[in-house]
């Protein structure tokens, strides 16, 4: 069975391209809430569990004993576009343990923001290390690792005792196994586990409620989503959905993508935790199922229900800025209109 | 129906996405040799059917009386990458009847290639409309307004004589209508017309073997596609999928990329014209699906086959150089395997 059409992509009047997916929502019972698609095929949640990733940053006390707040404990779950800010809060993260960009096994590359990169470029600089979208989440590794003794080389590796508290919170919050045949090696270079959809809803369910987790680590979660949610912008960057979208929630959000067409979400007041993936890995289009699906989850009237739902249709320009199209959630997301709900 | 899955995406030995897309090809005679997928729905062809768009450079008799040789008019068949090359070439086409990149349409935007952004930064220069990928097409436009006596203000737009001869060439050649109500504005400004698959593909049959078109028309045909393949690198550019298939086709293929996931080629040997389209729109699928359509055309044993055979199966690096997985073609598209042979 083919996962359905989620988003379409539209030029002039005609639909010009079709993305399908998978939609997760769950509450914190764990009582499904929504599912569409094949919600128990493993998925590689990439990016989208930095938060999760980072809960050996808080449980360990590492954060506590280097005194971080809300910007480096959300750098710790970003994939940052690396705009100046970024780069020099990661900086100063590694320098708190006395390490310094050498110790980042994460590989380097161009900033994703492009205005970064043209402004790199103009001062005549290059790309390193800091740069990379996972240094705020390497630079919390690292700092785990110095606090709690282990030597940090190799901290990326599958077997190394840094991969192995990250797994222990993976397997804890999801209540999935991760298997070593199901383990694949991200961009970043760390282990990335494919696991159910359904599972990854059901670990961001309680993350947000804390339903089903040690007081401590239920402590730690509320943490890591208070500090992205205050500081959206070290979480992504300029323009991205996940800053726009955790700006727009004022708090009440919990947003975070990953490559391929993941999204984890949660709304902490309702309990719901939320995971998607767009089958052929469009960003632009996980970014619209995600809205879409979070939009639907909120009351009619609530003003971040209308502005979600704004983000779900968003607009193509060509190069001249002429408005060409647009995007915009299909099928089972579409929204209800008046006519639809005549029948 | 779902269209079928012709490329599987993989990191370990997990299939991380999948994207579905359909396939036509059809031979001089215009019988369907191979037909996946919805054949028959309407797709925008975009920047694949450059080569049919500057049919009226030739025929007006423009390239002709500008001497134009093979560079010329491969750039005006191309969606290049803005590398130093071609942004110059591009200039002194439009030098040749007096203009320069003012009266480009195109509108600006920074080169495809991120060497030449980098570049260009370095420098401390900024992108014009020369660095747009289509501004080699849209000389080739400004060139044959100049030549024909039409004024050229506005050749962008529907309704210019300009814009009328294209059409016309492409209904001429595609024998498909292209209606106002199937029209979307492109990337470039240029009109773009919605029209089915299989159309295309008779298309690309007859612009190779001439069949069905007038004597002046197949002459001009054969006079495109030869520049094209005589050089491939100012049809795209460095690293670019059209350029390194053209590149290994050594005259014997021609292939053009167009947005949103579309390819338009012709085997001139054959006779044969293909037209894929990936339904939701992804460049690196698409590069795999034609890679894999042009090798399974060729005879067993053609070194050509299984180079394009092996372009089908690009493996992905991680930022530090790690493979991490690939690209594969999937389906209808794999290809046989010594097991499914024994079946």
């Amino acid at each position: 069975m083919a996962n359905p059409i989620l988003v379409e992509a539209l030029r002039g009047g005609v639909v010009e391209s079709r993305h399908r997916g998978a939609v997760a929502v769950v509450d914190a019972d764990g009582g499904t809430v929504l599912s569409l698609g094949e919600v128990e095929r493993p998925v590689f949640p990439r990016s989208a569990v930095k938060a999760i990733q980072a809960l050996p940053l808080i449980e360990s006390g590492t954060a506590d004993a280097l005194r971080f707040g809300n910007r480096e404990i959300a750098l710790a779950c970003a994939s940052h576009t690396g705009e100046p800010a970024h780069v020099e809060l990661a900086r100063a993260m590694l320098a708190r343990v006395g390490l310094d960009e050498t110790a980042l096994e994460c590989g380097a590359h161009w900033p994703t923001s492009h205005e970064a990169t043209i402004a790199l470029a103009r001062q005549g600089g290059s790309p390193g290390a800091l740069h990379n979208n996972c240094s705020g989440k390497h630079s919390g590794f690292l700092c785990t690792c110095v606090q709690a003794g282990i030597d940090h080389r190799g901290y990326v590796g599958q077997g190394h005792p840094l991969q192995d508290m990250v797994r222990e919170a993976l397997e804890g919050v999801t209540g999935a196994v991760h298997a070593v045949d199901a383990c694949g090696t991200d961009g970043c270079s760390i282990p990335t586990y494919a696991v159910p959809l359904m599972a990854l809803a059901r670990g961001f369910a309680r993350m947000a409620s804390g339903a089903g987790l040690s007081a401590a680590r239920a402590a730690a979660a509320k943490r890591l989503f208070a500090a992205c949610t205050a500081e959206p912008f070290y979480v992504a960057g300029t323009g991205c959905a996940d800053t726009a979208m955790m700006q727009a929630g004022g708090g009440r959000l919990f947003t975070k993508g990953g490559a391929e067409g993941v999204f984890c979400a949660a709304i902490p007041e309702l309990g719901l935790g939320i995971a998607i993936k767009c089958d052929d890995g469009a960003g632009r289009a996980a970014e619209v199922m995600i809205a879409a699906t979070l939009a639907r989850l909120l009351p009619e009237g609530d003003r971040l229900r209308t502005a979600l739902a704004a983000m779900a249709e968003p607009t193509l320009k060509n190069w001249r800025g002429i408005e060409v199209g647009g995007l915009r959630p299909a099928g089972p997301l579409a929204p209800q209109r008046p006519a639809d709900m005549t029948r």
